[in-house]
Parts: C-alpha cells; sequence; structure tokens
C-alpha cells in the first residue's frame, strides 16, 4: 500500500515533469501528453523490454495510464500555478528516483542476473524516462551533462549489494538504499554537486 | 485481400513519406533507405515490441521489405513527379491511417487487454512510424506540434469501443471506425484544424 | 577463443568511438559512460529485441560492461594520447564491423528467417549501435550521410548467400564475408567513397 502509494506520486512527478518540458517546446495538447506518457513510462518500459517481460508493465495495469491522464489535465488546468507546487514536484520525484532504482534493481534480481545487471536495470528504470523525453524534445538528455541523478542510483544500487553481502537483512537493506538516494540526491541539488566533463581540447 | 491490398497502400504511402523527408535532409541512399523502412515499419515494431510479438512483424513477412525497396527506388527515379502524386500519396496515407489504427487495437484486444490500452496501440501503430523518421532526421515530432493526425486514431477507437459496447456486430463497428478516422482526417486537412498549444509564459 | 578476442576488440572500438563523440559533446563522465555503453551495445540489443532473444546479451554476459568499463576508464586517462591510437582504433572498428555482420547474420539464421531478414538484422547489429549513438547526441546519425559503413554489411552479406548457395561450406563462406567486409571497408575509406545522396530541389 505504502510501496503503492509513492509509486502513483513518483507517476504523477514523471508525468508533470514532461508536461513542463513540453510545454517549453510549445507542443501541443497530444504532444504534452506523449511526453508526459514516456517520461514517466519509458524508464520502465525499457527495462521490461530488455528483460523480455511483456505484454509491458503499463499494458498491463491501465491504473498508470489514468494517473498520467489525469496529471495531465490537472496540469494544464492549474499552469499558472505549478511553480507553487515546484518543492512538492522535486520531493516526489526524488522519492520517485529512489524507489524505481530500487524496484528496477529487484527485477534484475528475479531474473537471477549479476549484481552490476541489477544496478544497471535500477539505473534504467529510474532515468531512462527522462532520456527518451529529452530526445522526442529534441535536446541532448540533461542527466548526460548536467545533473547528478543516475550517479544516484548508481550508488544506492552499490550500496545495497554491500549491505546485502554484509548479511543485512533484504528489507532492511533495500530501505537503505532508498533513503541514501533520496538523501544524496537532495544533497547534491541543494550543493549544486556536478560530475566533472572531460572536453577534448 | 482487401486488407492486403491497403497493408501495401498503406506501406508504400509511408514509406514515400520517408523518402521525401530524407531527401529534404539530404541524406545519401542508404540513409533514405533507412528513413523510408521505418516510416513504414517503425510503428507496428514498437508495437509488437511492447506486446512481446516476436520476431516483429516484418522480420517474418518479408513482402514489406520487398515493397518498402521497390517503393524507394520508385520514388527515386520519379522523384521529379512526385508532386503529381502528392493527392494519391496522401489518400493512402490516411486510409492506412484508419487501417492501421483498427490493426494494433486488434493486437492488444487479442492480448485481452483493458479497452483504452488497445486505443493506445492503435495509436502507436498507425502513428510512431513518424514519430521514429522526424527523430531519426533530429526534428521534434510533427505530430506533436503540428498536425491532427494521432488525434484521429483515439477519437476512431473510442468509436469503436461505444459502437461495440452497444451491441453493434465487431466487423461493421470495425470498419465505421475505419471510414471515421479516414474522414476525420480529410476533414481536419481541408479545414485546418490543429490541437490547441499550451504555451507557458 | 579467436572470435572472442574479435568481439571483445571490437567492444573497446565501438565504446572508445563513442567516449570521443561524448567529449566532443562536452557530456559529464556518466553521459560519456552511457555514449559508450549504448554505441557497443545498441547494435546487438536492438537484433535481440527484434527477434525476441532475451534478457539481451549483455544483461547475460557481464563481460561486455566491465570492458566496456575499462575502455572508457583508460581512453579518460589517456585521453591526451587517444590520437596515437587511432589507426589501431579504426582497424578494430572495421574487424568488427564485419564480424558483428556475421555474427547477427547466423542470428537470423537460427530463427529461421529469409536471407534478407538475415542480412538486415546483420547490417542493424553492426551498425545502429553508431545510429543510437549519434541520436542520443542530437545529431542526424552519420551513417546516413557520409560514410559508406552499412553498405559494407549489406555487400558482405549478400556475398555470402552467394557463396552459400553455390555450395561453398559455410565457414569458408563466413569468413571470406568477413575479410570481404574489412577489405571493402579499408577501400571505402582510402579512396573517400561514398554513396550519391538525392537531394530534391
Amino acid at each position: 500500500m505504502f510501496y503503492f502509494a509513492i509509486d502513483i506520486l513518483g507517476t504523477i512527478s514523471f508525468a508533470i515533469s514532461g508536461v513542463l518540458t513540453a510545454m517549453h517546446k510549445r507542443l501541443d495538447v497530444f504532444g504534452v501528453f506523449i511526453i508526459a506518457f514516456v517520461t514517466a513510462t519509458g524508464g520502465g518500459t525499457l527495462r521490461d523490454l530488455l528483460l523480455g517481460n511483456t505484454p509491458v508493465g503499463w499494458l498491463q495495469k491501465p491504473v498508470y495510464m489514468f494517473t498520467i491522464i489525469g496529471s495531465v489535465i490537472f496540469a494544464m488546468l492549474f499552469r499558472k500555478y505549478l511553480k507553487y507546487f515546484r518543492k512538492s514536484l522535486f520531493l516526489f520525484d526524488t522519492i520517485g528516483l529512489g524507489l524505481y532504482t530500487l524496484v528496477g534493481l529487484t527485477k534484475g534480481l528475479d531474473a537471477g542476473l549479476n549484481p552490476l545487471m541489477c544496478i544497471t536495470l535500477g539505473t534504467i528504470s529510474a532515468s531512462f524516462g527522462g532520456v527518451i523525453r529529452d530526445i522526442l524534445c529534441n535536446e541532448i538528455p540533461v542527466i548526460f551533462h548536467k545533473e547528478i541523478y543516475a550517479t544516484c542510483s548508481i550508488l544506492g544500487g552499490l550500496l545495497y549489494y554491500m549491505l546485502f553481502w554484509s548479511k543485512v537483512p533484504p528489507a532492511i537493506a533495500y530501505s537503505v538504499a532508498i533513503g541514501f538516494i533520496i538523501l544524496f540526491r537532495l544533497a547534491a541539488v541543494k550543493w549544486h554537486w556536478s560530475l566533472p566533463t572531460m572536453y577534448r581540447e
């Protein structure tokens, strides 16, 4: 129940981040909806395709589609007031980042994959919706050059395995890793952390 | 037999729309062929991948590949005269839009999915070839900001279900929905209908 | 063992080609790694998805991920000296082109597909990593307008079938086709061969 609530809040937040990007590109109502949908479901869809878990998740659970339609309508109606929700949206997004990372990692464990592959799947689940959003909007994905985002997933995934190998019970390792990802992301944004670039003169 | 003829005409028309876009971007012969191929098969391929229907359709039916190769060669040889075919191509494209929507919707029904998901699959089948074409050509997809296109699919899909739930026999609901999509698209182009944008000042 | 060595050399070379493109776009360390990864694995991943061979190859064999991580670290540390390796990298890349084409073609044969489809799968395996790299970097894919690249795969695949149908033993046809692709690509680069464009005035 708690997981489900977070999952829906994460979906809303990802969808609204898509709406904001799409509005900025002056897309029409259909374009805005597609970008919102892809931002919210893209990462999990790519993960499901790579694993062969088909039909992919959102085709089997219409609740995601209804949530996204509702979020887009809400964002359209209250678009002048969205700035007042900026902090809440950022928080949902950050909680979603933590949760989706561990959900993706767990799907890899279920498929009997190597730890490195599970961390990769967790990172894909949490980050690639935004990557596909940026590609559809004809931008270089923001997580490739500006924000610390996927890095939080990778570090959180490593922490999960370190705890797991230290015989910490899985449920605790799971929760601690989610908490770490959320706090690390909050810290990265607060103190403007960024990864070094490697421009080749 | 009738379906097959429309399917091939739709493939030809989508392929030639890809050739025109690719020529405009000054791609080489290989690039032109790839864009034509992706425009014609991209929507159905994405639908098959999401459903897990693999190997995807065009891998199993070489007729599509031969049709696309033939269309590209034809379009290359007669590229100066393509403007005289503009109306025929637009008509084939519009018929393809109607047919592919219902083909995609039916694949969703076969997989036992929710009506909303079936309409989504129909829309993806009919529209996403053009989306992938535009992304490969480094443009924001035209259906996200200019044309009424996917909207016809969505409305046609809704009409199908409304008729189906009103106990109209499936074959009639199917045909009426295809006809509606075709007429709606013709009307949208004739009277320059477009969706509102939501630019955020 | 020989195949495995070439496979790893091809992966290294594709990964470093990704690193060079990503550095040029001033991406951060994570972005550079993702572009390297996608360049090295994208073609095979798309082939596996189209065929329904899931979980896709790199999820099942962590050696590719380790090879790519090692290549990226190497390329970062020695980025000032990469120009001295340019010829070796080009050679690995060309060998990879030949090998991956035939690997992809063979996967199509194993799935019982038509020759044209097998050649297509070979071409996708060898070329689409670079296509996805260019899309993620917001460029029109270079193989669509500049280089003879995919054309080598297509011709090599046709040669394989011509030899095979002439009763040449498969192992010999396989090796000859790889050799042909490598030599054709070397010749194309040496004498600046390119495909005609079809710009529409």
